[in-house]
């Protein structure tokens, strides 16, 4: 059974393309290095400056990464959803991780020892490049949220956050709007924008009068024919 | 002359790590395709939406990368030095360039066809895995800045953004503090910071008060003694 199951969750990703560059064979031997793993919600898998030693690669749930500072006034938060190998910043150079990743629900994950992916892709051009796209990409969505940070009104940096997670996180409902199919509490919205719960449940209040947003059992779904300022097309 | 001073400041880039796994043969082959120009204070060199038909290599002065939202409420700044090759995000995958970049100073830059850097770094997995890290760092700086700009506090996040200032270009001086060897108004600080002039004014008074810091003629020098409080060791 226990067999099975990784079969069937690994042999989606074989296409996935964080994978799809390698061989048969060297997604075979990737596989053969690879553990799947429950956690439950609020655990660890791996603090800021813990050896970098795994990927992982959720196949149910939420991860958030965080890092504070010693004096928890500056937050950094980003958040990995399923079929993605994570931490991707980093290769070939950090020796250990520069976050703390938490399972914001229960999840499970795949992970594998890092040192054996980057061997692979070392010699593997079109999986380098890959990377280099991925990682660019990384690049573009924090400017985005860096431009979305240098506004004063906290109004502004809650509603733009909230488009980020749609951009992140959403996936399209049956009618054609889109959910966020996890919850995230008006708590941890507000410490993301750099403002209050009660300023963050303001604009939530706000945009749902609109008729922009709805928020129902720590759920966002964004009516499709809102859409975000800053937000290249 | 104009030919000498090409190889001049052509040769300083053989061992920069931009072009150093290149071999003998490829470096002179990009140099063939690379053009010295001059472009005074306040010139664009490509504007946000440009094809993305060139890269740069200042060999004086600075440059700001800039975009801003059509409502010009959000901003977003960062900057590039001599001897760094950029934009590099974007890399085997953007077709237009992602921001604006404008001549802060009057400057000296070489530029060459993106597709033909792409093209050789494309077979030179070394140069792949030296454009990873180098796309990595640009994620690092950028989660620092996000983690900074999550603060209401305009105070802190001016603070924050000076110290970022200063290890983007930051040099050393001779009596081992730290100076930034270009003119940045008040104005732009407080842009960046997402205050207003008068703010980032207090602020660099109370720095200035405190010793840490010194402003004269737009020029920035920091206390050797003065760090950051979120910056990771």
């Amino acid at each position: 059974m226990r067999v099975n199951k990784i079969d069937f969750h690994f042999s989606k990703l074989r296409y996935q393309p964080d994978f799809e560059h390698f061989s048969d064979e060297e997604f075979q031997q990737i596989k053969e290095h690879t553990v799947l793993r429950s956690y439950k919600k609020g655990q660890i898998l791996f603090d800021d400056g813990d050896p970098r030693q795994r990927l992982y690669i959720l196949t149910k749930g939420l991860v958030r990464l965080e890092r504070y500072d010693e004096s928890a006034t500056y937050y950094y938060y980003d958040y990995v959803n399923t079929n993605n190998l994570f931490p991707m910043s980093g290769m070939f150079g950090e020796e250990t991780y520069t976050y703390t990743a938490q399972a914001m629900t229960d999840i499970e994950t795949f992970y594998l020892p890092v040192s054996y992916y980057e061997k692979l892709a070392r010699k593997n051009p079109e999986q380098l490049i890959y990377m280099i796209q991925k990682i660019s990409k990384v690049v573009e969505i924090h400017e985005l949220r860096i431009q979305i940070g240098l506004t004063s009104s906290a109004f502004d940096r809650v509603k733009q956050n909230l488009f980020i997670l749609k951009e992140e996180l959403g996936v399209p409902t049956k009618d054609g709007h889109i959910t966020i199919p996890y919850p995230i509490t008006l708590k941890e919205l507000a410490v993301n924008s750099g403002t209050t719960r009660e300023t963050a449940g303001q604009v939530i209040k706000q945009l749902r009068d609109s008729g922009l947003l709805d928020y129902d059992k720590k759920r966002f779904t964004f009516c499709k024919t809102a859409t975000t300022p800053a937000m290249r097309e």
